[in-house]
């Protein structure tokens, strides 16, 4: 390959002192030679890593409202007490929000760069920016969804060893809610990981 | 090596102002002199991700075996039960174990592969292989070390809404050695991060 390159570079140079309109066609001709075909197919995985992203964002939107939402108050009440669960009940769930919309955000601004790629398909630089925040948030989403997952199951099955009581009997829409909520931010987290595998391979040039 | 570089530089640019084919010349010398310097610094890459790997193959195993020997007997049982805690009670420690145990198998398994990239720094296949690998792992680790983390905060702190007890004041070993294990994870899940970031400049060609 290197030797091809040498020759069309030195085609480039010969006319270079001769006319302006020959360097000019010397340049159209290496343009449509190499980098064209692979300008047509990192603008596919371009496009494509802006429809992910979108998806991506849809994911964590809803994993954040839903879990956001979830407040259940049950229907019987003592004299002193009533019987409520909030997802900030539990230090977890909070987590869980908060990471969602942190990846909720950084998805929104992370969509003009996307756009950068498409339209620059060669900008590499930007690529490998997006492909290292994507890898943090990778671990942020899926730290989020599976801490959310380890609670939600003790909340449906309870744990005999630590006389954890499951309480999923009695706080049953707010059990589904979560789990809604946990099974959205897992699609995220997943897509997260083929977004860094398509910036992976658009940054591999052949 | 910089000084084998300056000469042929110099050597270019000398001739530079009296011919175009000069100059034509010069910048073939370039592109073969300026590969084998990146060939250098991809080693250089190729090495630190050799040694993270280590780093990260010793926490994941400490992480695998803290927890998975972590087993506590209370001194004090009643007549019918005896008090007894181990990791194999909670299937989010079990997860925690197997998915720190599938990650030392990984690592044990990409060194061959990380000594490849060593001996030949521009083999690109091996290095996408690997990031696609790591990032899998990024995701696996953190859920297994976020999900282990959201148990002990309950173990330490209990919950009152779901009322949920403490039970870190009984089972103090256990709670220090599984604390310690998720440490160990979250640290195993950080390097995967760092290699993931390493692969990915390593992977961008200049």
């Amino acid at each position: 390959m290197d030797s091809t390159k040498t020759n069309t570079e030195t085609t480039i140079n010969m006319p270079e002192s001769k006319s302006t309109k020959g360097k000019a066609m010397a340049y159209t001709a290496i343009t449509n030679a190499t980098p064209h075909r692979q300008g047509g197919w990192k603008r596919g995985v371009a496009i494509f890593d802006f429809i992910l992203r979108i998806c991506a964002l849809v994911a964590a939107l809803v994993a954040t409202t839903t879990m956001g939402t979830t407040d259940q108050t049950l229907p019987f009440f003592t004299q002193f007490f009533q019987f409520q669960a909030s997802y900030d009940d539990l230090p977890t769930f909070t987590f869980f929000v908060v990471a969602n919309a942190i990846a909720s955000g950084y998805l929104v601004l992370s969509l003009p760069f996307s756009i950068i790629g498409i339209v620059r398909p060669h900008a590499a630089g930007i690529k490998l920016l997006l492909l290292i925040l994507d890898t943090v948030l990778v671990a942020f989403t899926a730290a989020a969804a599976a801490s959310a997952a380890a609670i939600v199951y003790l909340a449906h099955n309870g744990n005999s060893t630590t006389n954890w009581l499951a309480i999923c009997q009695q706080f049953t829409d707010f059990c589904q809610k979560v789990s809604g909520a946990v099974v959205a931010s897992f699609i995220a987290a997943a897509i997260f990981i083929f977004l860094v595998v398509l910036s992976a391979v658009a940054l591999r040039r052949h």
